[in-house]
Parts: C-alpha cells; structure tokens; sequence
C-alpha cells in the first residue's frame, strides 16, 4: 500500500505496530483481535488460534503472513524474533489508541529498540479518502438511516417517551440491515432540544414539541450519521423562523462545498447564515466532521480546522440553533466530497414535518 | 473515602490523576467529560462550561471543587497550579485507560513532578464491592433483560435472521427501560451457537437450531449480563444431552459459589462436571467474570484468578460447551456473591425451551 510506504520514508521509521482494530482492518482486511507489524520486508498479523483461519483466508492477497500466538509462543517472543531478524531499531506506535499500559509492556519487552516514534494520526489519516467502493458501502448505510426515518414518522405520537423513540429508531435501523449504531441514537424533545448532546430520558414527547433525532447506523463496519428536527403538532411562529433559519444555513452550506477549500471556510457558509439572523452565539460545535469506520474522524468543518477538503472525504453537514428554555434544531447530511461539490447521501426529507 | 485514602498511603502517590469517566462518575459523582484532581488536600473537577453546573451540583457533597477549563484558563495551566500549591512531586495516573498521546501532554505541561506512578488496576478495585444501593440497581437492569427474554421467546420463528432477533431482544431491553447495552447482543443459530463470541448476521433460523442469546443493557450506569439457549422445534437426543450437561455445570456452581472462595475455585466446579462427563475440551473460556460499571470487571470466576470472592462482588456464572460442526450451549445468570452463598439476580427459566 502507496500510503504506507508514505509513513515509512516521512518518518523514518523501520516498523511499525498497528494496534487501532479498525486501522489494522483497514490496512490487512483482518478484523478480529491481534495487531500488525510491518517492516520494509515483511506483513505479519500476530492473533491467536480463534482467529487464525480467518486472518490467512482474508489477508493473503495484501501480503501479510499469520503468526499465532499462544502459551508457548507468546507475543513478546514473537515481536523480540521480528525485531531482530529486521534490525529494527525505530519503531512507529499509535500513541492516540495505544494504552499506556500496553505500551510500557511493548518497550519492558523489546530493548533493542532504540526509539518509540509516536504516529499521532498519521495512520488514521490513510483512511480520509474513500475508495468507490467504501462511498457505496457508505451509502447504503446512510439509505438504511433514511428508511428508519420513514418509518419512525409514522409512529411518533405524544405520550411516548424519549427512550421509547430512541428505541423504536434503532429497531427500525436493524430491521433494515444495521449491524449496529454508530453511537448512540439522540431523541430530544422539548426544552431539551436546546442541548445538542442531549441523552433521550423518560421524557414524555408533548403536542407542540420539538423533536431532534439524530443517529446512524453501522453496515459492512462504516457509520452513517443524520440529524433530523420535526414539530409534534402545528409548529408555532418562532418554531418555523428557527427551522428556517437553520435550513438556510444548511442549503447554502451544501451549495457552496467542494473540493480545494478548507474545513473552516466551509464551516463559515453555514455559520455566517446564522449569524447574520442573530443566532450566531447559538451555534456552538462545528459545522461538521468526517466519518469512516470511526463516527469521528478528520478533518473537521470547523472553525479551528485548516485542511483543505479532497474528493472522497465523507463530511457531515450539520447546522444547528439552540436555544435554551426554548429548544433547538439541527439539520445533519452526511455527503461525498466531489471536484465540483458533493454527492449527498442522505435523501430524507427537510422541510419543516409537523406530525 | 477511605478506599482513595488507602491508595495515597499504599502506593506513596502525592496526587491522584482519574481520566476513566466510570471512575471519575464513581468517586465524585459527575458524570460529564473531564477529569479529577485528587491530592491530600484538596478534590477537583475540572471540566468546561457545559458541564459545570452539574458537576457542582451532584459533588459538592462529596468535598469537591469544581474548576472551569476555558481557552483563557487552560487545563495545562490549572494542572500547573494546582501541582505548584500542593507541592506535589509523585503524580499517580490510570495507566490501563490512559492513551500515551494524552500521557505525553501531561508529561510535558507538569516538568516539577518527579515521578509518574501508574496504578494500573488500583482505582477500578475499589469499585469491586457493590454496596446495597448498587446492588438492587443491577438486579433491576438483570430484571430488565427477564423481561425482554420473556417477550422474545414469543417473537422466536423460523425464518428469522439472528440479525433480526436481536434487533428485536435490544428492542424490548429499551422499551422495559434500558439505557443502552452493556454489549452487542449476540444470538446465534444453528452451527454457528459452537462460537462463544459469534456475532449476529444473515444466518435464517431454522427448524432444530439451538439458539443462544447472550444479552445485557445498561441500567442508571450499571450492566446487566445473561445468556440462554433455547431450541426452535423439538431437541434432539444430542441436544439434549449437552444442554443437561451446561446445566448440571452451572447448577452445581451456583450451589457452591460462596465468599470466601477463589474464582479459580468456583471456576473448577462447573469446570469439573463438564470434563466428566467428556466435554472438558469444549469449554474454552473463563466460568465468569465480574460486572459494574463496565461489562468485563475483575475479578474473574477464571483458572488464573487466585482472588479470594467477597460478600457484595457481582459475577457472572455461565459455563458452556461448543461443538464446531454441531452447535453449542451456554447458561448464564448473574449472582451477588454473599457470605453464604448467592443471592441469583436472573429469574429467566433454565429447563431446555422447546420452541
């Protein structure tokens, strides 16, 4: 793979040990416990018995070979045999992911290791651009989203709670193909709209309520990520000002990102709307984030993020006002970045849906 | 609290680092993003604006301070400080859950301590022992996973994914209250019950499949654990023999778990009927583990584990035996270990269900 051998003539490192499940997945097509080790000679999975059979049939065709581990043939034997039939003495780690604990045993283990070389992200950050065929994966998770907000529209009535909604949203996400969430599903009714973050609770869903659903689904191991905000009743005049307003901001986000501008002037489309109709202070997180195997990764459409957006990055566009003592509303897709735009996965509805 | 008290004094720590968010939640009460500060002098919560009015809500009572991180008043600064007023040289910190990106940064902020002390498992132990208020809050989630197994045993069809059953099990874990999961539920069929960890897929169930179901939610932070094998159809003679076997292993280890006792001691009861009876070699795994605020705590009911069993401890039993080629059984309840014995929080029926 180009891009690690990119990490390896950058740093200089003379191996590396890949520890971050969904990086050693990405990077050997193996996806069960162990970790990698790659020199500039060779590609070892290290894992134990349950998974051998696995880690040969799928990781062959990339180059990697399978040790197993076990009592008389323990990791550390292993790593020090590696070692020194390579000559390693630099070795690259992903301090981000990697426990101190974990690392005091690898550096207890190994001391002809001259020096540990702390990679930050620069492995997670092989991931960014995404291959055709992980945007169609990406794809069908963000429909599977789309098909669970269909469904939940037709069951939302006053008198359920929060965590009921939650509920039934995340049912409906496996019944379509789900595997699992990409965290865990926000319902936020009311008043407690107004917290971007809020935990679904025992909060009974009112008529004149606002709803923010925000949740995403986990299919063929990527996330997807959507926030919806609907009204329970007749939305009031304010409710409809707010919900444009954000809307606005939204679209014109979504018109003006493309590839070659940077996460903070994409965040500043959004965040200019809002601040222009007098919410400025109420839009306090970024306009959006990457997504991949991790709901979370980089770059950011924020404020603080300087990177400049290529073809293939996955974003989430997700603007948002809240209001404390009034409630609040997001409005999140998550789409491609392409040359000229976006390919936008997300194909629910945005209009102001008063249930 | 006595139990931190004891730490100071034991490992010769000056201050106290607690970065794991379940036992920042335990100590101080705060449930946030953040971290505590805890010399002999003086407790702090240190966390931003998003959370400082609960943090100062719910741990007053408990002696702490809580203390504002902002872009002009920054953690490195407040950690400077605070090390400075007390003189504190010997710093402890969470080694098994801190990320060596993160250890570094507080490496590099704080020159004027001399000595990083990791803690290993010193802070998650005094978790180990539930007191009587924690103790009904996990036998109310273990009754919350009762019910989602009495209502899933009539959802049972042939012609179901696994995917789909469990989608349905989490579904009425959230609707009987849960919170979330304790883990991703696992229901397997068919050949594929001989994987303990098999995870849920595509699979149809059939007519004479074994099913287990291994599930948990969370509760007010607490998890709950449990795992029954049922058969969809009639058992056969096979079928029935290994199911007795299971049961007779946890039956007869639940009837001797008792204080007092290692958890390699208790592990050799179940351990002990399986391998007479042949099967010694399809029960691969520990006979259980302790729960909490995480699923997987310690000590463990495991061959390796000489810890000696206390009243208030909270473990799973759930012995098992898996026969690649053929399918598998495991039963599984959760337990208060008292001074006499158990007390048993699941009430989920065990005689083989024929479904």
């Amino acid at each position: 793979m180009q891009k690690i051998a990119d990490v390896f003539s950058r740093s200089g490192v003379q191996a590396l040990f890949i520890t971050d499940p969904h990086n050693m997945g990405y990077i050997s097509g193996f996806n069960g416990e162990g970790m990698l080790y790659i020199s500039k000679k060779q590609k070892i999975i290290i894992t134990d018995s349950r998974y051998t059979e696995a880690a040969e049939k799928v990781s062959a065709g990339r180059g990697f070979h399978v040790t197993e581990e076990n009592a008389a043939h323990k990791r550390k034997k292993i790593l020090q045999d590696l070692i020194e039939e390579d000559g390693v003495s630099i070795v690259g780690y992903e301090d981000r992911f990697m426990h101190c604990y974990d690392f005091s045993r690898f550096v207890n283990w190994l001391p002809a290791v001259q020096q540990w070389l702390p990679l930050e992200d620069q492995i997670t950050a092989i991931r960014q651009i995404k291959t055709p065929e992980e945007q169609e994966i990406m794809a069908h998770a963000e429909a599977i989203g789309d098909a669970a907000f269909a469904d939940i529209l037709k069951e939302i009535r006053p008198g359920m709670t929060e965590l009921q909604l939650a509920a039934k949203l995340e049912y409906q996400m496996k019944m379509h193909g789900a595997t699992g969430f990409s965290f865990s599903t926000i319902a936020a009714s009311g008043l407690n709209s107004s917290m971007p973050h809020a935990v679904p609770g025992e909060k009974v869903i009112e008529n004149g309520d606002f709803i923010t659903m925000d949740f995403g689904c986990i299919w063929k191991g990527y996330c997807s990520d959507m926030t919806r905000t609907v009204v329970v009743g007749k939305a009031n005049e304010k409710q409809k000002e707010i919900y444009g307003i954000v809307l606005e901001a939204q679209t014109a986000a979504l018109d003006g990102l493309h590839a070659g501008m940077t996460g903070r002037e994409a965040d500043a489309i959004a965040r200019d709307v809002i601040t222009k109709a007098g919410y400025g202070s109420c839009f306090g997180h970024a306009l959006g984030h990457s997504v991949g195997l991790y709901i979370h990764e980089k770059p950011a459409l924020s404020p603080a993020d300087h990177t400049v957006l290529e073809p293939g990055m996955v974003e989430t566009v997700e603007p948002g006002i809240y209001i404390p003592g009034f409630g609040g509303v997001r409005i999140e897709d998550m789409v491609i970045i392409t040359e000229n735009g976006i390919r936008n996965l997300t194909s629910s509805p945005k209009g102001l849906i008063e249930l």
